[in-house]
């Protein structure tokens, strides 16, 4: 399952602009967002990127690649009809080739040497199978996520083979039909915000447009909840944490994150203090 | 003394999307940094705000302003000359009438009820003369700013009559021409990046223009050492802080203190330990 291409949803009204704000990252440059992102999948060995935009922002999110710009591949999405939709307007592009898609508002923090996407296109690799990354999350922010029940891979500490996979579960539903033995009570595999997905995902999404060509948004779990069904499909829990940056203090929080793991680990540490310790005045 | 009219400069080539970029304000609430300007300004009864930008870049400021975009007349500063020419760009907008100067790149968090503008405009009116913010500022900071030299105001606590005003001064000119009875040991007062300054200045700017109509680049501190020289100038310390969110890990720290001081406080605060104590694995 060798993974040559990327995918970046980056389309959302709310979501447009969060690729260009401008982060310091761990290594003490400031860069756009979409920039760490296409970092991220240039250290997992992936040359090519296809970015789902906006009609429009093509030159903004051009300006804010930097220097890679030259490996982009603009998507227009012309109307919002959801994630899955996003997914499929980039299927051309995908070709008959498995894809690592990521989406545009989340940045992520290693807890190791290698970065979170380079660990995951190893781990689709290892098995020759789909893998979502997921992140063990507590029951009070299912409204956020997408969730994924399954059962743990023998012998392999976090990894799962997904048996099902809910957008935004309730409580009663997750409780139903989630729950992954060898989790802390209450929490649930949610989804990280990456995934190696094979190209039978878009025929999946092809598949659900077809059948309600006109209802006004294509989810993505649904497709992958079929796509469990069909063939070997993984949640993998990976070394690092993701950020989502489109909620309140996501920003704050994903630059705090990236300056605490950072080389200016301990400047930054010293400016927080200074600024805890002298309010104005 | 009254004050119609503001000007904020954002043409600079590394300011340019500074103002662009997404802040959560003390009130809670997602804007631009721009946005967050445009209330400072309203908040101190400024209706008409002259903004000068890099040509092209008006959509993208009219976006941001939000609900303030009506008050806005744009001012395209067509070549990069510097602050003072950029100032010079405000001419025709400002006409014979005083006006709040800001840069684009600051955003400012008031240690009161009244924001920082308010009180810069409420201490020109009272005093009838032009005033420029500053901040005891330690001399190893000299290099980033203008500064001020000048004499306390009998029996006004943090008033100054200035006489001098150099931009960047090295140690030994501080030394020598800047010192303010009654600052700390090894500090100077430095500029706030806000000023209310009179119709004269264009002046001032027009005539330093035309006496080197080559030079690169036209500087705002020597048109405002000579303001000093001719008539009543103030230096005022405000209740409140700037911070300058194009230095690296600006925009952080400029978004940690409005989070501080606003009414997210309480939250934030407990963000922040749960990150100090929870790295990635």
């Amino acid at each position: 399952m060798e993974v040559l291409k990327a995918v970046i949803t980056a389309a959302g009204q709310n979501q447009r602009t969060l690729p260009l704000q401008s982060v310091v990252d761990t290594d003490g440059q400031t860069k756009a967002a979409l920039a760490i992102l296409l970092e991220e999948i240039a250290e997992a060995n992936i040359g090519e990127v296809g970015v789902v935009v906006s009609p429009g922002d093509e030159p903004a999110y051009r300006a804010a690649a930097g220097p890679h710009a030259s490996r982009l591949t603009f998507l227009a999405q012309t109307t919002p009809r959801g994630y899955g939709h996003a997914v499929l307007c980039a299927r051309d592009f995908v070709g008959r080739h498995p894809f690592l898609l990521l989406v545009g508002d989340h940045l992520y923090v290693s807890g190791g040497e290698r970065r979170c996407a380079a660990q995951l296109v190893a781990i689709a690799n290892a098995e020759q199978a789909a893998v979502s990354a997921v992140q063990p999350t507590h029951e009070s922010k299912l409204p956020y996520y997408g969730a994924v029940g399954g059962r743990l891979v023998a012998g392999r500490q976090g990894l799962y083979e997904i048996t099902e996979v809910i957008e935004k579960p309730t409580p009663t539903e997750a409780e139903q039909t989630l729950i992954v033995p060898g989790l802390r009570a209450g929490h649930y595999l949610c989804f990280f915000g990456m995934h190696v997905l094979p190209p039978t995902v878009m025929d999946l999404l092809t598949e659900a447009d077809g059948q309600t060509p006109d209802a006004p948004r294509l989810p993505l779990s649904p497709a992958l909840a079929r796509l469990a069904r069909r063939e070997r499909y993984l949640a993998a829990e990976l070394s690092g944490r993701r950020y989502d940056i489109g909620v309140k203090y996501g920003l704050l929080t994903a630059q705090l994150a990236l300056a605490l793991e950072g080389r200016d680990r301990a400047e930054v540490l010293a400016g927080l203090v200074e600024l805890l310790a002298t309010r104005p005045k």
